[in-house]
């Protein structure tokens, strides 16, 4: 079975046109991830995804580089190979930087180790 | 069947005693979690996993809270109980705002989304 | 190392033999999926599980094209790539429609991200 | 640590118990559920996570009932408990028969199964 | 919601009553655990998760306590408290030493976190 | 983006060649995984790491051939492709044998079934 199909920006319906330009703009690249271009097929998807993604990822209390940061970790917990690249990447190009991408992966693994021995001993919770 | 036994501060030998005042001088608090209590039946284990996470969860690169809220990100993607739990509380012990507990969530909750789509559709990685 | 070696009919004994032909009977195809071509080199859990799928998979009270919908669900959430393939192709073969496919990814979706949320929150199980 | 706080509907700001009375008109009770009570501390996301179910869930190409069903698989295979727990009612609540009911159980302990072995085998996707 | 209904022996059909006893025989105990009761609702699967089972479990060319140490493995990966308690009190049963069950929360955690962190880096299968 | 970049031997520092030294001695062999190679980035890491894999994975009172039957239970439940991978191949240099392999699959796929059904059930665990 083929991977899905991607549905680039010339081949879009206004529909999808409108979407892709919103994230033109706000990522100020011209560059649009594949993802987008795979949830195309259904444009409400497109839009409901990438307007919740807008606000999620976009200004808050929480900067946007250790948002990214967050979003590889549960990539990487739920193996999205897909998601794991285009994190890293993002966060790469928000200043992430390679010490800072080792201590992620460090964090990530200790994370992992200690949730696997939690679990298995069925420690409980502190008061 | 019992969940595991904890290893109270006065009940334990020498060498977990010396863990145990490390993890009290590190932390600079008397209280030490169940998490540690439980490994203390295997000595070993014990001084690795806190010698690793003194050093993972130390200073570096990445700030302290920052680590915290990556942590909590991957106990939720385990499910680990425990963790979410112990570091939750200690990320609001480092200063996390309840606005930046709900950005968490939010974070967590929409790389969750795109994790499960991005693997359904199996959308190539972006060159 | 390399990837498990598939065993083909022509070189199948007579036990592998009589369950490809089941699989043929049943599924109206000369088709065999690879994952039993992988499971052949062990003919008692080549056997069980077909048995197994067989009956899970048959007629029953939930219709046939739901089941493969739910089987993909669980699929991505394991991120099982070959049993996405296959349960994929499947469901399409048993006639899903474009518009169900992209529902069922934004079904799967939705519950990914609200499953990180409620477990981030422990939320309380309502009465 | 204390398990988030619910906001109930008489002590919610005028904006959450909008979202609350379009929850009970939607869902035509007045009962509404611990996950959006947990929610309403973070109005937008209360906001944003209810639009999106609500059309995610709403009427479409696959029958409500079904997409209750792919609901229960993904919340098991992240064993998401508060999830498993109302989804499972609502499925209920929308008709689900006892019998279908063991069938879903058995198909998802049956792709789990398959998961895992076509996960350890490295079966190749079929051509 | 409640939690499943468990069938005791005296209220089971005849058919049930069959399978319990085959239980009783191949355990050499009159415990029946709750799994079994709670899969009783729907006698056939009953019957196939058992018959697979005793076959999977039974004796083969891995002794039966690695086993259970490797169910317990899988049970902790996927988080599933009933299951780690009971194949965590077989495998005390069939005489698993405390040091062991130390040593196999150790090679767990330990294998959670090199998953993690190949997982995150992508790291290349070996020639 | 690329996949992590690998440091040979020959392009290593003194401190990470010291980290390889004592790898190729514990194994035995020249060969060096691709793991340490991706880990030498950050030498804190590849020390920290290397010296608890040795720790776990030597001597004790589990055998060196169920630990890595563990191992790979594990990663086949997290999906890490490079784990499975190598650590399958360590398994069958331990001596595993190819009935050994079958069983293991059997067992950890029965493990997801009941995982999943138990976990969907909310089987209460027995007393």
């Amino acid at each position: 079975m083929a991977t899905v199909t991607l549905i680039e920006y010339e081949d879009a319906s206004p529909e999808v046109k409108a979407v892709y330009d919103d994230i033109r703009a706000v990522r100020n690249t011209d560059y649009i991830n594949n993802f987008w271009k795979a949830l195309a097929h259904h444009p409400d998807t497109l839009k409901r995804i990438w307007a919740s993604l807008k606000e999620v990822m976009g200004p808050g209390e929480i900067d946007s580089l250790t948002k990214e940061m967050i979003y590889i970790a549960v990539s990487i917990a739920n193996n999205c190979d897909y998601c794991i690249h285009s994190h890293t990447a993002s966060a790469f190009a928000k200043g992430m930087t390679p010490g800072q991408y080792q201590e992620l992966m460090a964090v990530i693994g200790m994370a992992h180790q200690t949730n696997g021995i939690a679990t298995g001993l069925k420690v409980p919770v502190d008061e």
